[in-house]
């Protein structure tokens, strides 16, 4: 790491000290949170140079650059928000990924014309977690709206194009809400997909899950979904747990 | 608590010291274990006088006895094997709970002879786990061969049977294993069953679930599935967590 970074305004930059990541961030437009860094965790990417990992709905590329140190294979990051798509362009080059990484700052529906089906090893999502209801409440900035909401691609558009990338035998890492666990697994039948490992994620021990972190295999078998070992965010005193402090910091 | 018990040979008397639940036991034949007493505890059954409960694949009672103490409705225990369902008849005369529970000792298959169909407010089940395949290694005792594998009933007939046997809303409690929640989900919304809550079991907490608790509803929503906080049955030192003692002793 790396050439001189090139803020705007409002932007800052924040590390994941675990791995020495650096993420221009902006509270204005989009920030990475715990999220993104959950599903950088979970996510088991194809290793070799030659393997093509897609991160759709990327926002500002925070799970692209969580997961470049886990593998040698491209990383292409997928977003639809110029201002969003140009962060992560700014955030490769300050962490000297420019050679692993790249930016295609497009309608993720859009994406064929610039990445073949059936060409991907893994993808990685960490889409909006709510639907655009007339009735629901959202956020009047329209950058962060079109992150949380979904606005601009819908989860059955997020199943489809990420199974149509997808080699046979690919995998998908999705991180989504707990309440959508069943239509995520009738969206991943229809596409072809078989979930394979799930983890839930508890605010706390005493807590319902609030996340889940799901596996899914392109053309896998449907048996055998394993339900991986709870984690739980907040321990004792409202202090990260042992476990997501390792998560974050290597601790 | 109550008439003195007739124990046949190779029997014993189990108590649930957390509400004084005595339960005929056998190793020879039938032993509740560790997962009747969370599917009981799991159950949030109707609690009415005139609302009515059926305990499906009840072996020796165990989980009916269990629930007996939650609710003022009647108990219908279903048992396919003879020995099985004398050792309940007689577990229930000796809690004095005959007014409240009966046994009916047959093939769930024939249960509508008995039980009207869309006439049961809750529907508790502990089946038997393991497909009934060729290759399966099956306990040569029969006994305990047809309460682990599907080899008298599978778990599609266990969850339309019981689609069935329930009022529109009525609840339906299912303990499982994780490994096949993706066909319990597809079966459950076959018969019209959509799940409410889910608990996962896991034995360690840095292991994989190993059971879990289903709540469904029929004509119920598809949407809104919650998992609640996790159970962790052991805790450092292989003892039982404070959960789970808590659950067994009232602790």
């Amino acid at each position: 790491m790396n050439s001189k970074p090139n803020l705007n305004s409002n932007e800052r930059i924040d590390q994941l000290t675990a791995h020495g990541v650096q993420v221009i961030q902006s509270p204005e437009v989009f920030s990475f949170s715990l999220d993104a860094v959950l599903i950088a965790d979970f996510c088991r990417p194809a290793k070799r140079a030659d393997r093509r990992i897609v991160d759709l709905c990327a926002g500002n590329g925070a799970v692209g650059l969580f997961i470049a140190h886990k593998t040698a294979a491209q990383i292409i990051e997928v977003e639809i928000q110029p201002r969003l798509a140009d962060m992560a362009q700014r955030s490769i080059l300050l962490n000297g990924l420019q050679k692993q990484m790249s930016v295609l700052n497009l309608d993720a529906k859009q994406i064929f014309a610039s990445v073949a089906k059936d060409s991907v090893d893994t993808v990685v999502c960490n889409p909006p977690y709510f639907p655009d209801l007339k009735t629901s409440k959202k956020n009047p900035n329209q950058y962060l709206a079109i992150a949380r909401h979904e606005i601009k691609i819908n989860l059955a558009q997020v199943i489809n194009i990420s199974s149509q990338l997808l080699k046979m035998k690919g995998k998908f890492f999705l991180i989504h809400r707990p309440d959508r666990f069943s239509e995520i697994l009738a969206l991943l039948g229809q596409a072809q997909m078989a979930v394979n490992q799930v983890r839930l994620v508890y605010p706390k021990a005493d807590r319902p899950a609030n996340m889940i972190l799901i596996e899914a295999i392109k053309n896998g078998s449907q048996q055998g979904m394993r339900f991986l070992p709870p984690l739980i965010v907040y321990g004792q005193n409202n202090q990260y747990s042992t476990t997501v402090r390792q998560i974050l910091h290597g601790e």
